[in-house]
């Protein structure tokens, strides 16, 4: 059920990606000391990709926000992301299940996670204390709540918990789900949404996690099941965004629904540690 | 070189030390899924104490705070130390160094302490932005700035991997330094601080975590050279407290710096599971 993209829609996701990565390399640098911060650079940069940090900016263009004032949450997305995959290839090795990939011993893997997960908070919270003019405290304080909530008891740290716990080993689809999910809140807060704008975008953004999560599973785009499943995603997503009416961001936010969007996103992946 | 300390100010940390762990009984509770839930109550409550949460309190009051302003962030202190102390647990029985106590299974562990270091940041943004009368989005945000350098990069997480790949083991001093110095300006902070002020409670605080983490390692009082060394990080600690004049906080809080002010606190982990 691939439905092309209009050519504007996708620069749109490719440009936004681009400027994510761009900001991701000027805030996640090698300094000393190296053993702390390569193993960093490399766990951010090898990570795979989500299209959650867009669609953060994505958000805060729909509900009227300029796309600059979601850069760094969006940043701290993808950092998100990355430090999650990494848990869950950690715990999975544990258990005995391999994966290939294995760039620096285990421990320093583990503490550079935890790093990670600090970091990100100070990179919410320094700017707006730099009196910067668009100072809005409140509004980083709801995105570290956000944040906050997505990682530690609420989100994939529960959901790594209990998945564990009752099959042994992790799927992503959780943790997709949240990560887009708090993606769209992020960005609709820092865009000055509304409460009502921020509850719509929500679900939309658990539905566009859920249908990514389904589709990076899927093996041909014509297994029966998944596709009806997808579809009917797609159209409990589709109706949060009636909400914002006829608003002209509406037709590329929802562009995040369709498979080709996510494939175009993830073919980038390869160049990433360049 | 144990000094007696009168009785005003041995129950100004007691009382100070009761109210923070009432206060964290409210914050960390047993609650549904148990299996998220219990082993996160366990290993905050089960933790070695330090006196870092208490101090940030007496920060608080000394530069003219009521105690109740660093309350939660004396909280989160006590809940960054649990959750360092297990993560140095861990490490050192994936390199088979073995402590004797393991409650729960390590996978269960490793994702408590995730937990922890996500939920510490909700737990500092929530009260801010629920209109409470005092609201200091400000101060908040340079709380959390302190607290996730003093648990990341520039903090734990530093100091356990350079320590690591040094000696092959932790020890616990630079971890204890960073989380009082951390407790000192936090409190001062919300306490409304001058920046002198945070500057040199910083200091103080780094003094006293360093003559804490002598103190505990320890075997008599009688030991020389570390005595020598304690005396010396005692008069630095006392010399930045000058900036502080004659203000009637400033012998209770020089009153850490003290031996058996730390062997009655730690008297009291006992009965911390009660």
């Amino acid at each position: 059920m691939a439905v092309a993209m209009p050519q504007n829609q996708k620069s749109y996701w490719t440009s936004i990606s681009t400027n994510i990565e761009d900001h991701l390399k000027t805030v996640v640098q090698v300094q000393s000391p190296l053993s702390v911060y390569e193993p960093m650079y490399y766990l951010v940069f090898s990570s795979p990709r989500t299209m959650a940090p867009a669609l953060s900016i994505a958000a805060c263009e729909l509900v009227g926000g300029q796309p600059e004032k979601a850069m760094t949450a969006a940043s701290v997305l993808h950092l998100m992301y990355a430090a999650s995959t990494a848990r869950h290839r950690f715990l999975d090795r544990s258990m005995g299940i391999n994966h290939h990939h294995q760039a620096f011993p285990a421990n320093i893997e583990l503490l550079t996670v935890d790093n990670i997960l600090s970091s990100v908070y100070e990179l919410l919270a320094r700017p707006s204390i730099n009196h910067h003019p668009d100072d809005k405290p409140e509004q980083i304080l709801k995105v570290i709540i956000e944040i906050s909530r997505a990682m530690g008891a609420e989100g994939i740290v529960k959901g790594l918990y209990l998945q564990k716990q009752r099959t042994g080993s992790v799927s992503d689809g959780k943790v997709e789900s949240g990560v887009y999910s708090c993606g769209a809140v992020c960005g609709a807060i820092l865009g000055g949404a509304t409460r009502e704008e921020i509850e719509r975008l929500r679900s939309f953004g658990r539905y566009a996690g859920m249908i990514h999560g389904l589709m990076s599973s899927m093996a041909t785009d014509e297994e029966k099941g998944l596709n009806e499943m997808v579809d009917r995603l797609r159209s409990l997503a589709l109706k949060e965004l009636e909400y914002f009416d006829h608003h002209p961001m509406v037709e590329t936010i929802s562009s995040i629904l369709h498979l080709d969007s996510l494939l175009q996103f993830t073919s980038k992946q390869t160049q990433s540690l360049s």
